[in-house]
């Protein structure tokens, strides 16, 4: 079963159009798909039917991309996968309310798996999207929080990125008539991938070449973002570049060149870049021992594939 | 079993505080809990078990007060239920995070509606869900949209009021195991006790008094809004009063008296006070004909001082 082309068959030319045309334009943008993929693989690690898991996966994405219609407009993020924001392209109030509507048709997708299965996925998914929120809301607290500590910043990208795609994958398993161990375990699998991919991505602002990577480079520098490289910094720093790194994150700079550099060769100095690459690597490896524990077959070697390149993605 | 009380033993000291605060502030605000308690009277009505519909009950008030947060930073409405909104008192991020939440979290709380009921329930509550916001979305477009007629008005409101009236009865009805011919009846009551309460909504904001109406007299006036009082008069006017009202109605003023009182005074003249209250009337009639083919007992009491109430209520 192709994933996107599920995706793309969803049917938005509803009235009234001003609620279905940015549900169908977010969806249409595209992305990796990730989370169904995620849901249907989960399904077929345990030899589950695939159409019992597609309504699941379809719910899943389209509450991704809920969130990031809704994110895009508490950022004031202007372009999202090459294109204006929804909030851009029509105004506030459309992004809202198509927004708000997007995570109905969520759980009108889900009201659509097998019904003796439906009240625990929905359990699930509730304690995700709850998650999820709450993830974003330390995010925002952070950011005028002073001392935030490494535990706390693993909490929550926990929360914002990882419960998602372990849910995916854990959701997928319980169909599949998977037993309460072995859900655990493809959940946790799918939680220490999102840890690693999450770090990367805080790598890759610093590191990443700006040919390849999607963001520019040095942005969570300029925006001063508290990030598990920044963190680690300031735990491994002595006194001196800690002071120093404090005071570029205190400073808002219509110019952050010099910022960015500066910060760079800070982090450089006190070998922080190896320290992140590491605990990428741990949580990779933590990934790949759970995977060696269950059932080995094709969805297995999608799951290994995944988090390989995850480890080594420079985009 | 009272419901103020058990909305009010929802517990939300949870962190992340900034999460949660402003959906206790919310939900603590009160109002009249008409559509929790439209849930316990729909299963009261055919005999069923008040335990089995009180999570259903809990998550049509928590949906409700979603709709209500939301819709206000839409609206940027500065005061409800005589205190500062959520985006006023906290700010527009806010009010969307924890708007989301509460939707989440009415879905949390419909998850608990017995495992066999909850299929059936879940698809209620996501159409109804899904009317409210075509519902919200119409009447947007109907401020730029420059001739709506009564008929798509009507849809309007039926959309945006009546059916969670209609749904939180059927899910009562159908919880307590009514057919699906009584759940339409009571369904049905609903929609016409909703319409009829709108019209006398827009007919107060004409004619009711300010000592007793929460509102402003005349708001709907001030901001040009196509209320079912100002449609009926367009119709029944003759050519110099439409095109008197079209004329006020183009207009956006600081100081709004005369035009207030020169657009009452047109209402006035083409008698459409009559025509509206008499357009309440037969919804209220409509609605205590199919009451009088459903059991009768203490539940139909109550919705019979419902409507009632409704009909002759100046505030």
């Amino acid at each position: 079963m192709n994933i996107q082309e599920e995706i793309l068959k969803l049917d938005w030319k509803r009235e009234p159009y001003g609620l279905y045309e940015p549900i169908e334009y977010t969806l249409a943008a595209g992305g990796k798909r990730v989370r169904p993929q995620l849901a249907m693989i989960g399904c077929q690690l345990f030899d589950g039917n695939e159409n019992e898991v597609l309504p699941a996966a379809l719910a899943l994405e389209v509450f991704h991309n809920f969130t990031l219609l809704h994110d895009d407009v508490m950022d004031k993020a202007e372009v999202r996968r090459g294109r204006p924001t929804v909030h851009v392209k029509w105004d506030e109030n459309t992004a809202i309310l198509s927004g708000d509507q997007m995570l109905i048709e969520a759980y009108k997708l889900l009201s659509n798996v097998p019904a003796a299965k439906l009240p625990t996925v929905l359990q699930l998914f509730n304690k995700m999207a709850t998650e999820i929120c709450e993830g974003q809301q330390y995010d925002v607290d952070f950011e005028s929080q002073e001392a935030v500590n490494i535990e706390e910043y693993l909490h929550m990208i926990r929360l914002k990125t990882s419960v998602l795609l372990g849910t995916a994958l854990q959701i997928g398993a319980y169909i599949a008539g998977a037993d309460q161990e072995a859900q655990q375990a493809i959940y946790d699998f799918g939680i220490n991938v999102g840890l690693a991919f999450q770090i990367q991505d805080d790598i890759l602002d610093v590191w990443g070449d700006p040919a390849t990577f999607g963001k520019a480079v040095g942005g969570d520098i300029a925006c001063n973002k508290k990030t598990f490289v920044f963190l680690t910094a300031l735990q491994m720093a002595d006194i001196d570049h800690r002071r120093t790194l404090e005071n570029w994150y205190s400073r808002v700079l219509t110019d952050n060149t010099q910022k960015i550099a500066a910060v760079k060769s800070i982090f450089e100095a006190v070998g922080v870049r190896k320290a992140c690459a590491k605990k990428v690597n741990d949580y990779t490896e933590t990934a790949m021992a759970i995977l060696a524990n269950l059932p080995q077959n094709a969805a297995t070697k999608e799951l290994r594939k995944l988090a390989q390149q995850l480890h080594t993605r420079t985009v």
